[in-house]
């Protein structure tokens, strides 16, 4: 009842921040594709952390360890059609740190509802089940599901549209090919205008230095999605795209095509009108994002995804002792990302990725 | 796999808007509850149109017929534990209005991806398994989940935040309670200043003239949820909302606490800090909009909903011929809505509740 | 959670025995497929009641009535891809004949565990949802499912093997092909050997003057399925297949194949091997029922369930007062069957046309 | 879509019988239950191989790594709400064993309908997702959900009731209680008459030197389940039960009760009639193996699986080659069991644990 999504191909995370290991099984995935260990390896690497002072000093290997569902041909992986399962191992883990934090719930943490949930039996070490470490295993997931989409000539990418209000360039204004895709996934910060994510970068280590935390916005793009995919009303694409975004640790908010600001336009200016250019049916402009009724019409589906400040700064806080049921303060000790914004661009994309490809098969 | 939404509790939407009859089907209800039908009309009639010139002309009774999971008591309805399916007649549809768009789709409607879609074969008459009015049947299941829910002191209501760039009050700004809710419900238009509403419904009248059409924000409160509702990660309170929201027509965004504005703010902003209030747990701001980690810390659950302009407008517009796949023009006849966010804002409530209710059995 | 079945294409039963009516919603259907109004009737008289002394005396039109889903064309249905919803009002109820179960729940029947499950706030008359009745609007479906079956070229028959310990010929000792299965179909009782078929209506008069009742065997084929069709584990055929025969009343046994008597012959007599035949990969033996590893490998699939004697006698009967919590006795009143599983034989066949259509889709 | 099941808790079972690790996922189990290792190692115990002639030489010391869903307390486990993860390695594969059969399938095995499948991209040595070993985690999961029933004095056995003919004593005829369950749990051959017992295992090694194999039917019985349990139609106890049963290998048939009995028998002698005794509702049979309409009425589930002789002999047998598309002949290499219900007589516990645990959770 948690923790999976999918209809026709069924992903499910499961581990805990500091216990043995996190993971995904996949369930459904075509026989036969084969799995580029470098390139996943490459995609994984834009999440990683510890890379410099933007991120955690967590340092984790995070190589996935394929435990089914492959077998080794030609020193590749291919899919043999059973359900696979693609595991990490836990290494890096100070448990220590967070002694404090099990009486003391941090705010704006799933600490206190996690606690209640399941009554103060969680496994809440470094965030247990809903730490950011378990999008590692989802990107596992998204980067395979992005290989075998590829292949299809589907491309999926994101961007880091804002950050401590500081803004990227709109995917709206920009054409939207594989070239780009690329050029953006090869940066170290995913970003459109470099100028603009040297100002974001500047930020984040400036919230660093107050020990504080920045958040942003996400931007994800997919192109060359054929027309007519989706159902209608609850399992449109919008539906099926955010309660896996929804899914993802600090995603406050989703909106697809130009999203809220269609609340502020008249039908008129919204309305995206057909037109046949080079024999293909398209429309003049995409405010809604590829999506009409729940459903692709063939443009590039565009969304974006709020991410809150990350929770954990290491300025003091007011909150309560659980054991004693009375007001308390918390500084937070342990290794803590100022942002999470942009080292969630491709777990986004990963997110896409795996709804997309089970939409497809 | 489309049309359907929940867990404990199954909810099927069925109909098109010019068919014999639209439908729900809710499996799941606990036995022996009274469905107080009086009150069920006057929920369903704040979606109700034809009442003003603000609305389509179309009217329709829309009175729900119960063909089973109910008996009758005391000239009540208490359900008895089987499937409920609740219809409503379609008396007013005027087909011969839609005879044009059956080859030129609408801008912004389904219209061109349930054509591709269903290869042709789609009915969408009016809109067919589009059309708003497939909303109907939702209000009747969450017009039902909100008297269960109310015996169970859960409360929901929603109100137009925002109506052609003109904006009402927050509900993070007010002291959210039964009485306040029982007030906006009253009104014949859902806001909580009626002075902004004014303003509103003059935008809206403004646009009808233009032949044209405005859209809205929807903001919608739960109160009195008990903590610890809800599952880690993809089957969080978001991700289910999210889904049954997305699946509401014209649904362009969501949002969940201050959503977007979160990604705009420091972590020490943001982060709501814990309290020991009367003896109860809460905390001091309430930016999560009640939900961390997925799961409810017991405060308001807070959300809101983008709802695009309406995108038939008598305006004219480009589209194309999909017999002769060429460029052709469009002036859309048929009584429609000028502006759908204020008729929309008991379906918000009715997409809440039945969430709420499967959450909470 | 309930009374609801299919992966791709979705079913959902409901209504009571004494309702306003009973139907199905069919979510998923693909869009363009004929409905033949005068086919479907053909399939559903072969489950209707009231024919001669072999069934109950209710009679019912059990025509059913389109809500949705469905446009008319050419004085006939045919689908459009939204959910499609079919009704039959319930028109000849006598409840008052079921006055004294409500507190004297029968034998055999549902009547206590619905009372307990639903705390006495079940809608039992008539047995409610519990009925055979409710196996109608399965036929709706079964009878549209094995329509678009049959243009496939897949077809679907059932014959009652055995009834009060008299037995017809096999399918595993026929050829099994579309010549014999219309043939079957087009009897008034559904057996190959009319003989026999003689014999067991002898069985069903002579229990039906000693006030009690026979059960029976049905068995059913599926030929002309591709190899390939099902999936490993948990959602094989057989698993399949069998959560929806089981959900049909009275069935208490589901094997395929050989299905027990497999658990009585040695691995070499059991095992089917492979041959070339006519170019095809085919089995000598078909002990397996056409289904290995839960995948179908080509052959005829093939399974039998067991039906009860109809709990319904009019013997007088121990049972217990639910009020007074004391025993009691009961003489059962109202029009019962001395026999269902003659009538069952559709439905048995309507259950499996159904899984194989989600399969197949 | 597959080798899952569940609804309230899902369980997920991965893993190829020559790949690197088999697995299980278990997503929704109660937090803070402890997972008494000793007692679950006694259970994986039964259903270990390699212990003597009666079935195959594969040693494998099958102990179960936890990667997550669990913490450390005291040296035992207690579950922690989130997914439960635990994987075997695969240490003692001979794949050698196997290089044959890629071309030629195996009589009455997965081989063909997997290579169908999954374009002959499936990982088949030995069995491969197919293979009686991915019944190990389904026994973690069982051997997890019997010590959670237990604790709320539920008790799940079973015994070979019948195997190469030779017949055991009957459930319906016993005192069930959990001093017998405990007496069958603890026996090296699992039978309620020893005697017979070892008259079936000297019909096993006689087949083991023919070279040839039987199989058996397991009879299960379920204790102190409260009335009301379970859904009507599509979800009744004996729909969950049997999708899981026929999930397990080599499962031809299932029966609920008397099962196929019933069908011969007059529904006076069939139906079980209420009775109060000692202050409690009961029948005086349990023909109905404790279900009417798939809902418990409070008497023992019992229902009985066959389970079809071992197809692994290695007497020659007639298959084709795949390559060649033409006849051929195989000698099956390798280490098999000349039966496997005795060993499968655990994982249909399992089986029926995991199902009635999510139906009381």
């Amino acid at each position: 009842m948690a923790s999976s999504f999918g209809d026709k191909i069924k992903f499910i995370i499961f581990g805990q921040s500091h216990g043995e290991a996190i993971g995904v099984v996949i369930d459904g995935l075509p026989a036969g594709e084969v799995i580029d260990l470098d390139e996943l390896d490459k995609f994984l690497d834009r999440r990683r952390t510890g890379k410099n002072a933007l991120s955690t000093q967590r340092k984790e290997a995070d190589k996935p360890v394929f435990l089914s569902g492959v077998r080794e041909i030609n020193n590749n992986l291919e899919t043999c059609g059973s359900p696979l399962c693609a595991i990490i191992k836990n290494l890096n883990a100070k448990s220590q740190d967070y002694a404090e934090l099990l009486d003391k719930p941090r705010p704006g943490h799933a600490d206190y509802t996690a606690y209640i949930k399941w009554n103060g039996k969680a496994d809440m070490r470094g965030g247990g089940h809903f730490s950011g470490r378990l999008t590692a295993p989802l990107c596992i997931a998204g980067g395979i599901a992005k290989q075998i989409l590829a292949r299809r000539n589907i491309f999926v990418v994101a961007h880091l549209l804002e950050c401590a209000k500081v803004r990227d360039k709109d995917f709206k204004d920009l054409e939207l090919n594989n070239n780009l895709f690329e050029n953006i996934a090869a940066k170290e910060f995913p970003v459109i205008d470099d100028l603009q994510g040297e100002k974001m970068q500047q930020e984040i280590l400036k919230a660093r230095e107050e020990g504080d935390s920045v958040g942003g916005i996400i931007e994800c793009a997919v192109i060359n999605l054929p027309a007519g995919l989706g159902e209608p009303m609850f399992d449109g694409i919008e539906s099926k795209l955010a309660k896996v975004l929804f899914g993802v640790p600090a995603v406050k908010g989703v909106e697809f095509g130009i999203g809220f600001d269609a609340a502020r336009l008249k039908g008129s200016e919204n309305n995206d009108e057909f037109r046949i250019i080079n024999n293909k049916v398209m429309t003049q402009s995409n405010n809604s994002g590829g999506i009409l009724g729940g459903i692709t019409n063939g443009m590039p589906v565009i969304f974006r995804a709020a991410i809150k400040p990350t929770p954990s700064i290491s300025k003091p806080q007011n909150t309560i002792s659980l054991s004693k049921l009375e007001n308390s303060e918390l500084v937070i000790k342990g290794r803590h990302d100022p942002c999470i914004a942009h080292r969630a661009v491709p777990v986004i994309e990963a997110a896409a990725a795996c709804v997309i490809l089970d939409l497809i098969i």
